[in-house]
């Protein structure tokens, strides 16, 4: 696979995420695929940390999937363990048994059980794992653990990716200053349900699992089901959020706890801003597109059509190209059948209004326009003038670059 | 706008169309926004030609569009005027004037109502049409009907069409000799309910309105429905049926009468034909990629699957950059959330099963289907092992031309 030069997108600079007490991580190498770089991560969480976790819809999930799956009910995690290169999707039952030998080989590693080993694996599809390139990596990342490897760990699990992507905050629950750390990777195959990915989230926060999970599956509809590339959905989505509960705050149950908001407003806070790094890095990409749709009759109105904008080829094309062509937009709302009232729709580009009564302002500015979708981020916004839903969607534009770089993924 | 090169996948040599007794048609230049070629067409029906159509599913539909709809019930046509390069869409009461002035003019040209008249336009979005431009070229366009300027009308509607696209078919009802003629545009903005397209297909049977109808809706469900090119469904989809009555063949009332399988028969062949042509001239199409479903819990389901892998602009690149990545394939399959077994799927490229028990068989040939989608005309089965259900689909592969194309329509 050819390298890609770094998106024109990338932040300027990466945070330094600060350690989280009672998670230590390491990355290796076990050469299953890429030459030269990491492309394995161990994470090991102390006694008493809880998991959450969120997976692809797909019905053709990978092995790595199915596992979480299985184990996430017990809510209890000792150890991550995340490679890059070979996907383990569509393996059958060869894919199963390299899962269990990952599992089996990290939970004798760390002295564990199996099934408080997650897994993730990302690459191509229907290769085998081959698990014992892994395992014997093990004793070597075991010895490698520290605290504040989470750029190497965030550098290991890319794969067409140009940057590594991290994000980190702080908030407080009862007084006590909490932190949470997470990476991500992905940029092609990214669709919304769980927006292609895999996304490791960890915090040193208190929470019991189920509370865990009900905090994670919301912050989650505020962000990376907010993405999308090419409306591609993976096999291997994976978001996981593990809690230490070093913090010493007090374990509140009820995920709407007014007592929690600070701690929801940093999770969506690392969970948004890793999701726009991926539409950052989306494959290809020379722009990040928001779109915001309102006045839909719901929420979930709103963004199908916010997706629909996003995901049509016309319109990403459109922006790769500066060509400021409202009336694919106009066709992308049309073509979702949800409701939408034409003669008072109104679309702005940049913030300026280029439609009203059904028709194009005798006031639109055609220059602002195309000048708006010259530059690196565009806006569009959508009004369709029936209720009161919104939705915020983020994707990038469609060019050659996505073309090249998914021409030839395998060679 | 620029001109593109004529697809590769081009027919060798177009047909030549029969005359329809009671239909004569011509072409003509507006110069609206095309320089050096014919971009209106007047078609003439004798008195006692009936009609039926169908049009775009979108919200957001076209003046024409709305136009075509509410003469319908009226079932009867005297004319058609089509126009290529600007498509009358989103231009509020100012686009509903130009219709009807369009409508008024043919009808004095001709000596018929308003309501017999069928508009159809294409082109850019949002631009009001000038129909004082078509109006002033109607005369000129009715001193040049002849039953033959099939080829010339099949041209005029082209946009970003890189060739004509014509098909013929006769048939026999009663013992009479029936001919079908279509004609049809379409290239991009291209997607299953109602294919984003404009076809025009007008026959010598004599069949009630309400019958054509239900011989339009069927045979579309077979042909422009089984079309897709990059998902984006057009604000314009119009299909018209005309039945000039000349044929002297008794007219069955019942749609599915066995009097009228050969009639049928011939409706989706032209249809069809039809399809396949826009299909090979999708924007920057190398190649005509068929996708059939089977095994689906019912026919709908399967038809999803179908196009989920025919929109999957990973699937689509694959095929472009001729890399036999059948894993998105999977990965397609398993987004729809439809029903299919993972475990018992068998992909097939180029007729040569790929998997089997929920992995790649051993004896897959890599090479065997790499030289497959090297070809001009790739084929891929699926069978998700559920039930019964069947669907083909037919579409192109994502390539840089379809970015070129795109990137800037209007300039």
């Amino acid at each position: 696979m050819a390298a890609h030069s770094v998106s024109p997108l990338a932040p300027s600079q990466y945070p330094e995420l600060p350690a989280i007490a009672g998670l230590q991580l390491a990355a290796g190498h076990t050469g299953m695929r890429y030459k030269g770089r990491n492309d394995v991560v161990l994470m090991a969480f102390d006694r008493g940390t809880t998991a959450a976790g969120l997976f692809t819809r797909s019905t053709m999930p990978g092995a790595p999937v199915e596992w979480c799956r299985k184990i996430l009910p017990r809510g209890a995690a000792r150890a991550l363990v995340v490679n890059a290169g070979i996907a383990n999707v569509f393996t059958g039952k060869a894919g199963q048994q390299a899962v269990k030998t990952t599992a089996d080989g990290a939970a004798r590693a760390l002295g564990c059980r199996s099934n408080e080993v997650y897994l993730a694996s990302t690459g191509v599809i229907g290769q085998i794992l081959p698990a014992e390139k892994i395992v014997a990596q093990l004793p070597k990342l075991k010895a490698a653990l520290s605290g504040t490897s989470w750029m190497d760990a965030a550098r290991a699990i890319m794969t067409t990716d140009t940057f590594p992507k991290l994000a980190t905050a702080t908030c407080e629950i009862d007084g006590k200053t909490v932190t949470i750390n997470g990476i991500c990777k992905g940029s092609g195959m990214i669709a919304p349900d769980m927006a292609t990915m895999l996304a490791f989230i960890a915090t040193d926060a208190k929470l019991p699992a189920n509370t865990l999970q009900a905090l994670l599956k919301s912050a989650n509809n505020q962000s990376f089901n907010c993405l999308t590339v090419d409306g591609d959905t993976s096999t291997s989505d994976t978001v996981l959020l593990f809690a230490t509960g070093k913090a010493g705050n007090t374990p509140y149950e009820k995920a709407t706890d007014r007592r929690l908001a600070d701690f929801r407003r940093a999770l969506v806070q690392v969970m948004a801003e890793l999701a726009q790094l991926i539409a950052r890095d989306g494959e290809g990409a020379q722009k990040l597109v928001t779109i915001r749709v309102t006045g839909a009759k719901n929420d979930t109105s709103a963004r199908i059509i916010a997706r629909a904008i996003a995901n049509s080829p016309l319109v990403k094309t459109a922006i790769a190209g500066a060509d400021a062509n409202w009336g694919r937009i106009v066709m992308a709302v049309g073509k979702t059948a949800e409701p939408a009232d034409r003669d008072r729709l109104v679309i702005r580009i940049g913030g300026k209004p280029v439609t009203a009564r059904g028709m194009v302002r005798p006031d639109h500015d055609e220059a602002f326009a195309t000048k708006h979708f010259r530059g690196r981020d565009v806006r569009i916004d959508v009004d369709v003038a029936v209720g009161k839903g919104a939705a915020t969607v983020w994707t990038c534009d469609l060019t050659h670059g996505y073309i090249d770089i998914n021409a030839d993924y395998r060679s």
